[in-house]
């Protein structure tokens, strides 16, 4: 599935206007659907519609159903596919089949609406409903030297295949103890991008998180503090800056979190030990 | 109520970290509650929780409340204001009350989630729902010139107040034919800054917004479009750039869809013709 869509544009430059074809980020509605059944009957309920880039779509869902607080373990989960009507659907639908032990309680899901993955908390309609019920607070050994940290952007322009082409996609990836980057998600929602990594971690019985940094392109909103801390990762570090609320809950979750990374500078909002130069603050 | 928050970080620059004052940009929830009894009253129902910076709150709900197609006309709200116990809840819900007119369809608000002003579509859950009953294709006579256009991103960076500090609100603004920049309004949300400023016009009584354009300081995704189109604004400029399907959603909305905007250049997407050195075209 193509991260990027043709078009043709007329740009405007150097006092002209031409004809020219360029490249889109693509952007279209995922439908996460729910239930018991088999994945391809009529049992189930759709839950959430988030506009994505096609791509990992299945473990976009997982990640989302996992980060939200619906499901908790992967045994939860029976099978996670696309619709096999794909060819009215055009692959926009994932239909996830729920173990007949998991208790949904749909009318708390209605009520509250289920955030989508580029929001986070919207569609909920309560202030209190916000912080979905997170795990106790990040705990561990896991540390990045700061030396390592500015290694972070540009391992992540490597590696990232379609921003360059569009300027439209958000990328979030996993960061080892030692700096190396493992896989980078893309996605025109930057919850998405994270949702799909998450849900990587998730499938494969690798949460809580604990020995991985994550590194998003963008900026860091509340949601995904929440997204990392449901997931139990000890860092997160942004290309962008964070928000008020998004330090606040840093704070609250003991994650460590680092904005405004380029490869000579970089600042740190909350739980500084985890960056191992911190012995530098003392001085 | 203002916009950036002061907190302290520590920055790591020229090979040493040191403890500094910082600025970020304020993150809250907005609950927005509906209802047909006096704004203080219990008979309200909460509709939806966006996360944005405050201020300018009841243009917020106003604007998502028209551009979700949930009012459609001044007439039908008889007041919009911050519940009165907000030594509770720290100003952050606002209380509109309909005019015993209207038909609100509750179940299927609740039944398709009601999006959130900062991701535009997420919680509805089934892609039929996505559009929105928009209106017919915008027309009129609304035009930019070339070098108009490319005098607005030093226009946005004079007004926006507070990005400069933080790196993290974006900005929306109505341009008129003339290239003068009207309001700006700013949020850590790009959609809840285009509901803050299309709420100015939906209140003021000028929705079909016919004779200006609007402009924002990011990327344009499929939503953003769809409540341009909404409000029948004929020209949506970016200085970021649009998704796949926000060009297909402009093309069919007859919106003219202008994107990565700089002092020197800029890219056409759709609906050239509204840009009068069009003409360039041809040659």
């Amino acid at each position: 599935m193509p991260l990027v869509a043709p078009t043709a544009v007329y740009r405007f430059s150097a006092g002209t206007i031409a004809e020219t074809p360029d490249l889109l980020a693509v952007e279209e509605p995922l439908e996460i659907r729910l239930g018991y059944g088999p994945a391809d009957d009529r049992q189930q309920r759709p839950l959430a519609v988030t506009m994505r880039t096609p791509g990992h779509d299945v473990e976009l869902a997982l990640g989302f159903l996992f980060t939200e607080g619906i499901v908790h373990a992967r045994g939860e989960i029976l099978s996670a596919r696309h619709c096999s009507r794909e060819e009215t659907e055009k692959g926009n639908v994932i239909r996830v089949e729920l173990n007949p032990d998991v208790q949904l309680d749909w009318a708390r899901l209605d009520r509250h609406g289920i955030t989508a993955s580029n929001c986070g908390v919207c569609g909920k309609t309560s202030i209190d409903a916000i912080r979905t019920s997170c795990p106790a607070p990040v705990s561990g050994t896991f540390r990045l030297d700061s030396a390592t940290l500015r290694t972070l952007p540009d391992q992540l322009r490597t590696q990232q295949q379609a921003f360059a082409h569009t300027g439209g996609l958000h990328a979030a990836a996993f960061v080892g103890a030692n700096g190396q980057l493992g896989p980078v998600r893309e996605d025109i929602g930057r919850h998405n991008a994270l949702d799909k990594l998450l849900g990587i971690a998730f499938w494969n019985g690798n949460v809580p998180v604990a020995r991985q940094a994550v590194l998003v392109s963008g900026r860091i909103g509340f949601e995904l503090v929440q997204k990392c801390w449901m997931a139990g990762v000890p860092m997160l570090i942004a290309l962008g800056a964070p928000s008020s609320l998004a330090v606040d809950l840093a704070r609250e979750a003991g994650i460590t979190l680092v904005g405004f990374l380029r490869s000579d500078r970089f600042t740190l909002y909350t739980h500084p030990e985890r960056v191992l130069d911190a012995e530098l603050i003392a001085r």
